[in-house]
């Protein structure tokens, strides 16, 4: 842990004293010394009370930075609103960058948001209504309004007059973005460039005109692999007619990222949400339920099914021993397939590949990993078991099973990619579920079909 | 796709005709005009002889920009530069940023690197060495030393002229660190600052003295999580006396945040690997076996132990029926509680909160999950059997059953934490089987215990 840290730490004591004995100065000059995502890790440890004499120590400004930078706590900022005084709430959005200000505005109902744009200042407002009515996860959504756009038929001095007016409002002003009359994105210049070239340069001469953008209804996800591709600070954001309506900052874009692999992650493993907060095993289960229950009944379907073979099974109990062993693999390989998959897809490789090339090369891995692991089983269980019939049975299914669950566990997601469901749904459990049902019907035909050799 | 994107995929054609016809000023027109990453895509795409060509065309700078943007090919690094002429890839390596080359001679064996150093100018030669002996995935990986460094005993005009002058190698000109005469790290100064204050300003007076950072020994996942809860575009290095020794950027951290994710994510899977390549299924297969095979004995145990209830079996072979859906439940709890704690580890939230609560609310989790299944199981059965005493043997399993997996679920990441080994190895399908066999010991020992309830 760095210095900084425990520093902080530290102060936090003073800090609580600090509310608690209403010493507003004393408070002030230990808080506003801090990163506002400290201030905002000890805001949200604060109770109410503590939290209301906190509003009074802080500006509108001040809170504002606090605001911008609590994570994960979306469910509370009805509360802190709630308790703040209205046109104090209302200055706060106002303060706070827009894009930061309508992801609080979300978590409200209709109401609400309505009236404290009304006290708020109008500029303020304007800014906020223009992002607000963009979808969710698309880089509308993500994107804020507080850029620095400057036109090509002026000099790199003046440009850096308006960078130095702007900048404290400003989300980023690394890069300046270029603009034609009528707001047409036509180029983007870095601070780098301005700083290291001729004050009396023109502009147009300096700018690269060559500028990527995304477009205002792109997923965040496509934004967010176009900035980790090319190294991006920010992209501008424009409508199909190339008016640049905004830009998204690396911050954001860090988070996206953040928020996606956790996303897949958690539906890998069947569960709504893996969050890294400590609830309750209440509201945990509640997350889980739902998952396993659907589970619960395709495990009962496996079941209904292996009770059709109820005589062969009484004729060679045996046979049971190797249920799990085979379900189990087959639900192994259908895992590792879908994996590959979802990830795949989920880097925009698909574009480049078509599906049936991909089922084939899955095919051919299942029928390699299948036919090795057939094999060993066959030697083990002969071995084992003394009966080669049994042994060949078991090998089969298996060298049958990995196949088919292999070709299953990149196909599906696969599938639901193409009907424009997210793949990941397809969760690991799931895909193992089906695949235990395959497997079982493969290990249970074979089994009756040559049941004569292993009587 | 972006309109740029799209330019870039009709230039490629031109390119490559330009090069097959040897028409140097034509290629270097479309070809310099790129984004880095787009030059990157392309040149991948070449064959040795195109290669070989754009070798010629380029400067060892030019090409430097290219290499600096090749992704996960680290194993044609080799390939490439043994293909050009050992001058050229030594100027080419110094003209990369340090810590990009560095990356680069990690691929090659210790002659190789030495050769390269050798012939390299020195400056640039003193600066990879530097780099070169720190372990993989920590800061002093992935730091860069070209960073911007004043003092605070200066005017923020001066400051200003030390980095027009040191920009065009500086990998970021936007954080400019101030260091005391023995090089410790005292302050940081964003280029934001040094514009919109007065040019005649002291350093020491605008800079910030709270400044981050992070010790060259940290693991780089801890420096990203730092990076992005704070905002930070670079986070300056130092060793534990304080010292300045490089800077990490955020464009490095982004690459690290989605390695770190897809590596959790494979693991998950029980992959070595989910890379986004496409590969040959024989190459697919190499990466899955080890895990299937290991897994694949784990199944032999399972078998076994059931092996070891033949007579139980033998005597009510309609047990085996529910095999799949109790061992299968066991799995998908299992793989829920994994997920949830490896994801915790990995934010770091293990250190706020001790083992035993954790596992306390893993237990209460397994215990309502449980409960709830269970009562539905039973039912289940009941109705389909009409055997009241096996659907409660089946439920009852499956309380038992999804209790103790969740919490195995939980603990065995949090102690192979604990033991230092990555918590991420046990894979979903490990823990699964780990599961299938706690479930299959409940079970059979249940049936095998009430017995005479089932005949």
């Amino acid at each position: 842990m760095s210095e900084e840290r425990e520093k902080v730490e530290l102060e936090e004591d003073e800090l609580l004293s600090a509310i608690s004995h209403h010493k507003l100065d004393e408070f002030r000059n230990i808080f506003l010394e801090q990163h506002p995502y400290d201030q905002a890790k000890f805001f949200i440890k604060l109770d109410q009370e503590e939290r209301l004499i906190l509003y009074q120590f802080l500006s509108p400004e001040e809170m504002a930075a606090v605001f911008e930078n609590i994570e994960d706590e979306d469910d509370q900022y009805e509360t802190y609103l709630s308790e703040m005084d209205p046109t104090f709430a209302a200055q706060m959005l106002a303060q706070m960058y827009a894009d930061d200000a309508v992801d609080v505005l979300n978590e409200l109902d209709k109401d609400q948001v309505a009236s404290y744009l009304t006290i708020m200042d109008d500029e303020a407002a304007e800014e906020i209504r223009e992002l607000l009515h963009y979808e969710e996860y698309t880089a509308g959504s993500i994107m804020t309004t507080e850029y620095i756009a400057i036109h090509a038929n002026q000099t790199l001095n003046s440009a850096m007059q308006i960078l130095k007016n702007e900048a404290p409002n400003a989300e980023t002003i690394y890069y300046v973005f270029v603009i034609d009359e009528d707001k047409k994105l036509v180029g983007v210049i870095s601070l780098r460039d301005l700083i290291i070239n001729e004050p009396d340069a023109m502009v147009s001469d300096i700018m690269n005109e060559r500028v990527y953008s995304v477009s205002v209804g792109e997923d965040q996800e496509e934004v967010a692999r176009k900035m980790k591709d090319y190294n991006f600070l920010a992209l501008p954001v424009i409508d199909f007619r190339g008016h640049l309506l905004g830009i998204i900052t690396v911050d954001d874009i860090v988070d996206v990222i953040d928020e996606e692999a956790s996303d897949d992650y958690s539906k890998l493993a069947a569960v709504s949400d893996v969050d890294s907060q400590d609830r309750g095993p209440l509201s945990a289960a509640k997350k889980r339920l739902p998952w396993l229950i659907i589970l619960l009944f395709l495990g009962m379907f496996t079941a209904s099914l292996i009770g059709r073979f109820e005589d062969t099974l009484n004729q060679v109990a045996i046979l049971a021993v190797f249920i799990p062993l085979i379900a189990g693999m087959a639900g192994n390989t259908g895992t590792q397939a879908l994996a590959v998959a979802v990830r795949r897809i989920s880097v925009g490789d698909h574009e480049e590949q078509s599906l049936s090339k991909m089922l084939l090369r899955e095919a051919g891995t299942g029928l390699i990993t299948g036919t090795i692991c057939g094999i060993v089983v066959t030697l083990v269980v002969f071995v084992w078991k003394g009966d080669i019939f049994l042994g060949m049975l078991v090998g089969i299914s298996i060298l049958a099973t990995l196949t088919v669950a292999t070709i299953a566990g990149a196909f599906i997601p696969l599938i639901m990619h193409r009907l424009k469901v997210d793949p990941a749904v397809a969760s690991g459990p799931f895909i193992t579920t089906i695949n235990d049902i395959i497997s079982i019907l493969i290990y249970f035909g074979m089994a009756t079909l040559f049941m004569q050799y292993l009587l």
